[in-house]
């Protein structure tokens, strides 16, 4: 667009200026912003991230300039190039896993490659022979071909037994026949398919001499290697546009009689015999947990650094941003940094807290997961058996061995229950930035929205929690029949057996321990509530869902604040003794704040007192003017780029009123054209400065 | 896109078909569909939709099949073309200026034209002399001008009194100049303004002889009427893309020294003497609040049907959509209809509660307001002063009479709570509604994102509950000094004082009369409480942001269980008994629902006992299962058109597979290309087969 007249840039924000009022902030503060960052990432993770976003930053493909302002087939051909791209530099610079996954975060968009390497080669790794990784996997990494996993149907989501779509055997040319018998059997939401692959791993049902034995997987040719046209008898195509995720193709996929060799059928774990056509099961089913439980950690683990995002750029935009004088400032000239109202702290603050409290969890998690890893390594089976993606029935009866159906029953509980407060946090930052924070400019808007699939795959948020009732009424059986496995969770449960005819006292305002036991009294108390309708009662299990969603966000929240208090216990080396108290005051608003949140069942359940309560709500008050001031270096800790949040309003030198007068004055393309506005002119247009498509 | 091959068209889903399910669910319920529109929005309204609709989905320009798919520039300019067709129509159907809004509501989306007639013009006709009147609104009204109404700018938001943009009175040659002083003074997020508008409504800060004298609205050309540029020393621009809302061209001004003349000011309240220099301030202030009372009035009439919306797509979706079998269902075959699940009801079902609790609360809003404006047609001043955009300091004295701060002060509490209600109902709505509610298709996501602004316009949310409480506490302490003027606030607050050595005693569960009443006790208790701390214990203004939000939020909850208790005591003219039996569930489960969310408020102010919140727990999973066998015709009596919804899921003949197949392979344009994917690759495609830009 026409670039700003001169009396237009000599223009400056009336003062003070966002610069000097960030500095400010940073200067009242005494936390150890490195210290922080290498306690919460270590050093090499944070020279990582420098070092790729240096490369990153300095290639034309990756400049993020035009993000807001592309429609979907812009921005999916953008986001097709990086990752093309991405690809080669990670040739170039033989960049491990870890590194990859990191560049595509500091990018900030799903590459619709991504499923390639996500979905389609781990599943032919684990879930195929020898013979079937040199066949398919060698060609995968090499990108002779590219590929999509095919599990969802239109008709049908989280329930994988109900899946439509049939791989019948013929016995007499050694095929399976890949079919979509119904419209509702279409592939639905898969991702990298739309646009992008020429192979699927699709989950059909097999049948086997007319008898259904449940959905395996099948690796399927879909498109034309030359021309990328999709071959006979295969529908395919993008799904359309999305709330958000818009860089990714999510496709649809159907098939009319398709053949494919028996080779084609992963058969690491269930076979079909070509020459008996018998049907092999897998050994055991004991470790349907394990893939997903680990997609699970990861989730928690990120939960943290998604909500971190959002409340770095609301924090330091309410620092910047000032409204109103304060009414009881006698003298005071000037108007109120919105920060330091209590309305505002009241809705940031406690997010900050539960930024660190989640990462500490997630990390937990990890540790936990990896450690259960180690030790089937040195004696169980592998996992990821040809069911992993299977969910298992709510009632179903667990064959693993306890500690994994701990691990499970913790990563469903802390799935839903993370990704849920990262994404409604995100929110809240949002509109704590007030009326900006719904310009595109912001950058929370459209991380939200990419955000937000989050709370429903890899197990819904409602769904899950019947997972962790399930686990958790199993735990109390045991407990009661003495036969229960030695773990934390029939610790509490024991512990509140033993005192429940003798009542609580928890000291949840003096003590950081009894805190923690208080949010797991209630946990108990729940379990076994929802055990005496189950059990004795005999209420359905429908009925009783509300309850369990219930329960297991009570439990979540004992494990996040007991891994915070954890974290704090192990003495965070390396981090001094006036961040560790920061740190602690944190630790406290997010305890605090869950208890007065939840305040009507930590006294239904006799945790606490009503007294206790409205203490807690004090309480709450006082630790927020404590954390204020050093709202800003707390999220400063974090360390995102500039480059990686893309925002007018988190930026961190406080230049928020230029950038965002920058970004809609010269990059906006809206502005390159003159409307034609009068009702009765038939054209929309009078002028129209636009260079030509550049696609 | 090319169109789906014969094996594909042949397809249809697995059984049951939505069709038949929805027809079930529409035979089981004898909730009377017809009676309960009309008793909603009269017969008159009804058949003016079906008109309505009718004109417009038979015009091309009104076709949405395009719009999910494309990118903002398209979208406006469609938009822009709606609008003048639009224009067009009104003119030649007469239609009233309901039927114009209602015909807007319809069409779903913003006009950029529409800040002509809703900002413009108003300010013109309210504030505007006769001489100012016959030049600038008749020309107005015959589009010879197209005016937007700017007054937020870059730097400041919600508090007028910051504005930084000055008109300075010269006296020598009789013309106000006006200025942007700096760049946070620019005009910013002001619709029409972007690309549409060639005049302004400018609020700026009027000075004469030196003097700055407040805020105040001047008539300012633009740009060229001919050529449709920026006037000289005027930058103009749209602020860019935006969460939602991307239909609207909200814009950004800046004016370098431009004069315009004396009658531009608009002065039919205050006025700037041309030959003396001498300022008239207007005679009252009493009257601030009449503008802003209706618009947020609206703006609560509105939320029920903005969230019924969300409501009537995801009750369909829900009846259509199986999934997983019922656990204890012994000997039943397929999977379970969504809607079955108690998780599920418990967040839908009470949302459809309150979908009709708002609808009575708006309506009792604005007969109130209405009877309120023939009293003061009858002796008080005009409303709609110059300041009437201007909000009065938390603790301002109000001159006006009681009522009308009554009116306002409901009118504060119920936007707040109402909106915030709705938009995140909405997104409840869209997650019931699984993966599929992530589609664009779902027609839920692109509405929510425009509903989104209003909970920050018209008055913040948050900030609006101030004024709230200070209306609240300076009822509390008339009561107190026995001045109290006699209104339904001052009665409750009395009623709490009487018995506030006796205690509460409420039949929450038995009466329907007494439950309205805990409601009211509970708003008492928390006034008194809020008023210690403020005039006894000396707390900070500040220090009690948290608890006033509280407080007007029960306030709000109090006043909209109340007029829900009232439509139904009104005897619900024309509709039958067995549908009055089930609008009288909803009203329990709207109640009962929030009373067990607040719950910790209920028994800390010792409305209920901890007991009777267990109860009303129990009572709403009760209610659930008696209200979901009529969630359909419930949602049906909300009479929305397909047309109007524009949604695969929510269709009322519930063929939602066939709907979303058919968008995702049809319409989806994205179809029209294809990718070259390989990484090696520099081309991004191998075909394009779309027709060129539309446009």
């Amino acid at each position: 667009m026409p670039s700003n007249p001169d009396w237009v840039k000599k223009l400056k924000p009336a003062s003070p200026q966002g610069t000097d009022l960030l500095a400010e902030e940073r200067a009242k503060s005494n936390a150890n912003v490195d210290q922080l960052a290498e306690f919460l990432f270590t050093k090499k993770t944070l020279e990582q991230r420098d070092n790729l976003i240096k490369i990153l930053s300095s290639e034309q493909v990756f400049d993020k300039s035009q993000n807001y302002y592309q429609g979907r087939e812009d921005r999916i051909l953008t986001s097709l190039a990086r990752g093309k791209r991405l690809q080669q530099l990670t040739e170039k610079h033989r960049w491990s896993t870890q590194e990859f996954e990191h560049a595509i975060q500091l990018m900030g968009e799903a590459s619709p490659l991504s499923m390639h390497y996500k979905m389609f080669m781990p599943t032919i790794r684990e879930q195929g022979t020898p013979e079937q990784h040199k066949l398919f996997l060698e060609k995968a990494q090499k990108f002779e071909i590219i590929g999509c996993y095919a599990q969802t149907e239109l008709g049908h989501g989280s329930n994988v037994r109900g899946l439509e779509t049939t791989a019948t055997w013929n016995p007499e040319d050694k095929t399976f026949t890949i079919h979509s018998p119904a419209l509702t059997a279409s592939k639905w939401w898969i991702g990298t398919l739309g646009k992008v692959a020429n192979y699927a791993a699709v989950m059909a049902q097999l049948i086997v001499k007319g008898k259904a034995l449940g959905p395996h997987p099948f690796i399927v040719p879909i498109r034309d290697l030359k021309t990328h046209e999709p071959l006979p008898n295969v529908h395919i195509g993008d799904i359309g546009p999305k709330f958000g995720f818009n860089t990714m193709d999510n496709g649809f996929l159907l098939f009319n009689n398709v053949k494919v060799p028996h080779v084609n059928m992963l058969s690491r774990f269930s076979r079909v015999d070509p020459n008996t056509s018998a049907y092999t099961r897998p050994p055991t089913p004991a470790l349907v947990y394990g893939t997903l439980t680990y997609v699970r950690s990861t989730i928690v683990l990120e939960s943290g650094g998604v909500l971190a995002r959002g409340v770095t750029i609301a924090t330091r935009y309410c620092a910047v941003r000032r409204q109103f004088q304060d009414l009881d400032a006698q003298g005071k000239v000037g108007e109120n940094q919105v920060l330091n109202y209590t309305m505002v702290q009241y809705r940031l603050l406690p997010l900050l807290a539960a930024t660190f409290a989640l990462h500490f969890t997630g990390r937990n998690m990890i540790t936990l997961y990896e450690e259960n890893q180690k030790r089937l390594a040195a004696g169980g089976p592998a996992p990821g058996s040809n069911d992993a993606k299977r969910r298992p029935g709510p009632e179903e009866t667990d064959a693993g061995p306890d500690l994994l159906a701990d691990l499970h029953s913790t990563s469903c509980a802390l799935k839903s229950y993370a990704s849920t407060v990262a994404a409604e946090g995100l929110e809240v930052c949002r509109r704590a930035c007030g009326g900006h924070g719904y310009s595109s400019f912001s950058g929370i808007g459209s991380y939200y929205a990419d955000y937000l699939p989050t709370v429903t795959w890899e197990g819904d948020n409602y769904m899950l929690t019947q997972q962790v009732a399930r686990y958790l009424l199993k735990s109390a059986r045991s407990v009661l029949t003495g036969k229960a496995a030695p773990n934390d969770t029939t610790r509490f449960l024991k512990a509140f057996l033993a005192r429940q005819d003798v009542g609580a006292a928890f000291d949840v305002l003096g003590s950081d321990d009894e805190l923690v036991d208080a949010f797991a009294w209630r946990v108990a108390y729940l379990t076994f509530d929802a055990l005496k309708k189950r059990d004795e009662e005999k209420q359905s299990w429908n009925s009783l869902l509300v309850d369990f969603y219930r329960l297991s966000t009570a439990h979540a929240q004992y494990m996040v604040v007991k891994s915070f208090r954890d974290a704090l216990a192990s003495n965070a080396p390396g981090v001094d003794a006036e961040t560790k108290k920061i740190l602690h005051a944190l630790y406290k608003l997010f305890s605090l704040h869950t208890l007065e949140k939840e305040a009507s069942e930590f006294f239904s359940s006799a945790a606490t007192t009503i007294k206790q309560i409205s203490l807690a709500r004090k309480q709450v008050m006082k630790l927020l003017e404590e954390v204020r001031p050093h709202a800003v270096r707390l999220v400063d800790a974090w360390k995102f780029p500039d480059w990686q949040l893309d925002s007018s309003l988190g930026r961190y030198d406080g230049k928020v009123y230029e950038d965002m007068f920058y970004r809609a004055s010269e990059l906006n393309p809206l502005n390159d054209v003159v409307f034609d506005s009068n009702p009765n002119s038939p054209h929309l247009l009078k002028k129209d400065n636009r260079a030509k498509s550049k696609l």
